[in-house]
């Protein structure tokens, strides 16, 4: 090149990730390999993805000021979480820039009761509920009632925004249940949707990975292990019936050009043993998909990024007959999984994965993979090194069934 | 937690590397699932490895005030490349700072006189070679004719220090070839090996990764495809007779233990057809090794990490049959791979890797690896990925043999 003419600063695809936790920081470690630049909008500077992304903001994930400016950073803008401000996501796609997954998308992972009567409406299966009216208007009660009176106590409450993890679902076992949870739902103005109780056989996720082009693949449906709300341990193939598991995945897909996501889209599912539900939709890579990194041949990191990138999909194909992955939670003590790092490395064939949170009592900090031929040797693989890593046994006997 | 009483800071192990080249930037992706905080002295800000570590800092890898500077950020010192300064190096393990592998192990990989003595030494083969004198002691073409005479020409020249990538290694024809050689030699310094020109019928590599307590794993023997020195391919396993295969990947494993290597080592041979000769060492994750990050259970980076941090290592068992990486190269318009990702994405199983490299002619930019049952089709998938990033054909027909 002559000297004094300059290049042309080179093309690199930056992305910006509203939110810094583990899907982040596992998207920037995807985004590295294929030497793109990240930005992410983290709360605070020490979560999870500010450590490895290229660079990083700290701002409200609903403050306009705050996406502007992350936009001003990056050519495309996708997600760790969906609890954004819907308004300023929608005026960010006003503005022109490529927001992936859109508002539309992303409203009905924000917006249980949106949810449930959108995919209602597409004639979906989805557990039978009614939307309760808004806190104050009338009775909560009177409509909880009529709910039971057609599907029977208990009726399952949840909180229509903002709960995950267990968070913001209640059992009401019968009226003054419902009452208690119904004043506390008016009091802090939380809008409630009433559910039959299912009688859940297998709890599962199918992924899906879509391009902007309708262009669309599915993982092998997960079987997910639920305590208390939160995911302890996901299982592929899971223990279902394999025409279930097709028609799982047959409904993953159907769900994902339904709602014309964008980038990976987790729909977790209940199966009865003769209704297959969908449950809950999350417009992101999720935590039942964390076994595609060494589980898959593109894991959903990089589906995700070649999804919202526009980028050619990736083969969703297993890399081994059996994958559990056991998440690693903090113990009671709030000791470090990292000091226990060689003790989780020991346990042969463990994929340990830490996020390089502070540890706190009952908070994820990291999961383990192991892959194998045979289910029972692979899930207690994965469990001897998630418990070396300080993982308390879960309360229940669930996931050792 | 009682209020007012703080925890104790995290204990995350943080690891200092000495470059940011793209070694470096594989090696933080990998510390990255771990959870582990890495911090790279960088030649410059925009150096690779930059733009993914939890820290960086700039400065020479030289400077004695940059090795103590880097180490005061953390637990153990490791190396993106060998371009050191031994007595540097030396002090810092004389200060109490763990560099691993340490200064006794990386002159055998900063010097290739001392390699070959020393392998001579210990009873390794390696090709037969004379130290020629330091420039301006006598005359090198009367050593270089000597050695001819023993040997027969043409004879292979080597700058004892600083080559790589073919650059630091001339043919010399005869004696008029010799003498131009050796009198550009003297005008520079550089310190010269003699060695014979060995009839190579296959280039390996075995990479062998050493705990501090002497447990070494091997990953089974690559063999690589040079043009002009350069590495353009490695296939896993090599086209070699699995007797020869296995007594590398020993060789291997005998040379790291005599060495005393802590982290990866590949150890680079000649198989002549009846003979197994160590070429060259490199005391670090190699280009060789890239195939592991999904052909192997660990890859060479994860393990590097657990070894130089003393963490049990993993598994070096193959994902796959076969596994191929073709490196993937700048073109001669100094185009950039990303603005071709999508094209090389789109090829069926290719695991793109880019740097995030500025883009030059001929420099090394990424690589593609391909997992499957049949070399060739393997192979040419690898080398279609590489092709649609751009990567120029070689120039000679080795890779397509």
């Amino acid at each position: 090149m002559p000297q004094g003419v300059e290049s042309a600063p080179p093309a690199r695809t930056s992305l910006g990730i509203v939110g810094a936790g583990q899907l982040a920081r596992m998207l920037c470690e995807a985004a590295s390999a294929l030497g793109l630049r990240t930005t992410v909008l983290a709360r605070e500077p020490g979560d999870a993805a500010a450590a490895i992304a290229t660079d990083r903001m700290v701002g409200s994930p609903a403050d306009l000021h705050a996406l502007v400016a992350l936009a001003e950073t990056c050519e495309t803008i996708t997600f760790d979480h969906e609890l954004v401000g819907l308004d300023a996501v929608r005026a960010l796609e006003a503005d022109g820039t490529p927001v992936r997954p859109g508002a539309d998308t992303l409203v009905l992972a924000v917006d249980k009761a949106q949810m449930r009567e959108r995919l209602e409406r597409e004639g979906i299966a989805v557990p039978s509920f009614a939307v309760l009216a808004p806190p104050g208007q009338r009775s909560l009660v009177a409509d909880v009632e009529a709910f039971a009176e057609i599907h029977g106590w208990p009726v399952v409450l949840k909180a229509s925004r903002g709960g995950y993890d267990g968070r913001g679902v209640w059992l009401a076992e019968d009226t003054a249940a419902a009452h208690a949870i119904c004043s506390r739902a008016a009091e802090t103005g939380t809008p409630l949707l009433a559910e039959e109780l299912v009688a859940v056989a297998h709890e599962l996720a199918v992924l899906v990975v879509r391009h902007p082009s309708g262009n669309c693949l599915s993982w092998p449906a997960a079987e997910t292990t639920q305590v208390d709300g939160v995911c302890r341990e996901v299982l592929v193939p899971g223990r279902l019936p394999p025409a279930v598991a097709e028609a799982a995945r047959h409904l993953g897909v159907e769900v994902a050009n339904l709602i014309g996501s964008v980038g990976v889209l987790a729909v977790e599912m209940f199966w009865t043993g003769d209704r297959l539900l969908v449950n809950e939709l999350a417009a992101r890579p999720h935590n039942s998909g964390h076994w595609s990194i060494e589980g898959s041949v593109t894991s959903q990191f990089e589906n995700h990024l070649r999804g919202v990138l526009a980028l050619p999909l990736g083969s969703t194909e297993l890399t081994a007959p059996v994958v559990a992955t056991v998440n690693v939670f903090g113990d009671r003590f709030g000791s470090d999984p990292h000091t226990r790092l060689a003790e989780g490395l020991a346990v042969c064939g463990a994929h340990v994965h830490l996020y390089g949170k502070d540890p706190r009592p009952g908070r994820k900090l990291g999961h383990v993979t192991v892959l194998g031929t045979d289910a029972n040797v692979v899930r207690e693989r994965a469990w001897t090194a998630a418990r070396a890593l300080g993982t308390p046994l879960p309360a229940r006997a669930e996931v050792s069934q």
